[in-house]
């Protein structure tokens, strides 16, 4: 597969979750999938998503920049929304905050096989006046 | 300029920044270079990378990915070093920490041009014992 085809596949990805279509999360995700070199598996991928979307009801991805190089694709990922209760162990409580995840897949047969995440959860602490 | 040789600048890029090579640093960095959207500028940048190492003796740059589709690069840094006093904000004060950095570069010309970083605090403060 292509730089191209693997944009356009991770594009798919992303629409995927803003659908919260998760009967096809499988097509994009392999079932041994690895989050942050822990072994997660195609169900806790999910269950991961699920919770986030319970915890913050507008969740929406955004793509603000993608770089594919296969078998590998970089993105950085937008987040304009309004968390219920805590969000990475920050009060939120239903404010409007705004930030970025820096994040990068490794794919294999067509499927996400590794996640590397970094979320910028300074940028919400800064946004709620907390000190780090 | 194709992928390949956008990678191997990139390495040299980092290269110069292990050597802590200021002089040289012009060379991979524009003049107006801007950092998570401000205008910091190749002297502003300089000077943020030998602030870095006057804080972190043993800082040192290790890429662990790297994905290059011209004119943008992203890359996920590693880092194990012992920072003096404060990090991020969180009193590390010698202790030894391990972090993630995901960052995106766009290229103009041969040089970084913009640069959108994301740095894993949290797994400082984790490993510092700090809540967050």
């Amino acid at each position: 597969m292509g730089g191209e085809d693997l944009s356009r596949l991770y594009r798919d990805y992303i629409d995927c979750l803003n659908r919260q279509d998760w009967p096809n999360l499988g097509r994009f995700v392999a079932d041994d999938v690895r989050y942050n070199d822990a072994a997660l598996g195609l169900a806790g991928y999910r269950a991961m998503l699920e919770r986030d979307f319970a915890a913050i009801p507008d969740l929406r991805f955004e793509i603000r920049l993608l770089v594919a190089e296969p078998p590998q694709v970089a993105s950085r990922l937008w987040f304009d929304c309004t968390p219920k209760g805590e969000l990475f162990g920050l009060p939120v409580d239903g404010r409007r905050v705004r930030f970025a995840e820096n994040v990068f897949y490794a794919f294999r047969e067509g499927r996400i096989a590794a996640v590397w995440s970094v979320i910028d959860a300074a940028a919400v602490a800064a946004q709620i006046g907390r000190a780090p």
